[in-house]
């Protein structure tokens, strides 16, 4: 591989400069943090699989007309994306409470919402990305009045449709967080773009009949048979990949 | 069974008197039509196939909170629903061209829309369910444009929903039709709500891979497989009834 230039290094991905201008490389790697990075571990074939889940997600996500930072997957741990302006907001859409929303108003984990609820937090690790309201949104300006309206429609939309997908795959959508960016046309037109992932480590997926947890809080909890958990997910989806998610080499023929 | 009253004899359902003031028992027979009527036929179990994909296509959308007629499954061919006052207009929502659509603009079924586009038909037998427009339904006052826009909003929001859901059971859902209706509460406030039935009877559903037709469509073309295509949907919803769908005695054990 081409010596490339290493753009962002995240928590669990990275970011090289891509082979044209306006595109990236996005690397998943194994790493896995929670509770804003106090937590860290390996999940072996992670990486492998969430870059084929996000794939996944992500062209269905664009077959209903709701725009994607994906190109196109380019091998088994890295897909071609588009350079994007990040919005630092990342938006967390509950369909029933769990996480830190069961601990902040002391409801059972599980309990369904009256309807679903999207949060904002800001994108930041020195304070732990705090929730934040669209008051100090725009305030900050971290984020346009119509901004905040273009990424809370977009957010619904998804959380319908991922909702939909996963229980037809007999999982249920308990909860997840999504990113957007801003993307620019040759003429300039700027439009919201999902960026980022859509994954077992940015969704709280459970069995509809066990209730079994088959995402990132079997790391976040110590359970067991946290990368068995990853594959179940993309076995679901029909992209489990047929080398074997535990295989961790690179593969330049996959495409 | 004791004696009840049938209110309404439609072409493929019965609807009977409740057994509570606002309600009503609605019955699936296995006949088929198309065509406008100029087609008609049997398909042995449909009836039981339908009442069982109908009602989990209701709860699941109840679950995302779209309030939907149903109260509860009765029997193989029957589910108890709230009475309501029925909009004469039913909502086609396309995601690819397919059938009328196909024929009205000259263009090659499966071809997949820029957006998905939803119609507005006046359900009238006499008039053979012609195509009418906002300016018509407002005119004619068969609903006012408040109405409207529920009806256009919640159609959206069941095209993504079920969208996802069949996606992940590996059918893609090219259109679907869809009537509402007036429910009115102990206040006497109004809300819209889903009612008829959600069926391969009111979907097209083409298998992701095959493209393969597992809908109303193989009646209509005269394709063979008609009602192993319903099972082969509820197989994959996973609402088989386990005690067959060619078995069209009614039995008073299921709930």
């Amino acid at each position: 591989m081409a010596k490339r230039r290493r753009i962002y290094e995240g928590k669990t991905k990275d970011l090289f400069e891509g082979p044209e201008p306006g595109t990236l490389v996005q690397h998943f790697r194994d790493d896995a943090t929670a509770f804003n990075n106090k937590k860290q571990g390996v999940i072996t074939g992670k990486g492998v699989l969430n870059n084929r889940i996000s794939e996944y997600l992500m062209l269905r996500l664009h077959d209903i007309g709701i725009p994607t930072h994906l190109i196109r997957r380019l091998n088994m741990r890295e897909q071609l994306v588009r350079e994007v302006e990040i919005i630092p907001i990342r938006l967390a859409v509950r369909n029933a409470v769990a996480g830190s929303m069961a601990e902040r108003f002391g409801i059972e984990e599980g309990t369904p919402l009256p309807r679903s609820i999207v949060e904002y937090y800001w994108k930041n690790d020195e304070f732990s990305d705090p929730m934040v309201s669209e008051e100090h949104i725009t305030a900050f300006g971290w984020a346009a009045p119509q901004d905040i309206d273009d990424m809370l429609a977009l957010a619904l939309r998804i959380n319908d449709y991922l909702s939909g997908l996963f229980f037809g795959a007999r999982m249920k959508l308990i909860d997840f967080k999504i990113e957007f960016g801003r993307s620019y046309d040759e003429n300039g037109e700027m439009r919201i773009i999902i960026a980022d992932e859509i994954s077992p480590d940015t969704c709280r997926l459970w069995d509809v009949e066990t209730r079994e947890k088959l995402d990132k809080d079997r790391f976040r909890r110590d359970l067991d048979g946290i990368a068995e958990a990853y594959q179940e997910v993309a076995r679901r989806l029909g992209v489990l990949p047929t080398s074997g998610p535990g295989d961790v080499a690179e593969s330049k023929t996959v495409q």
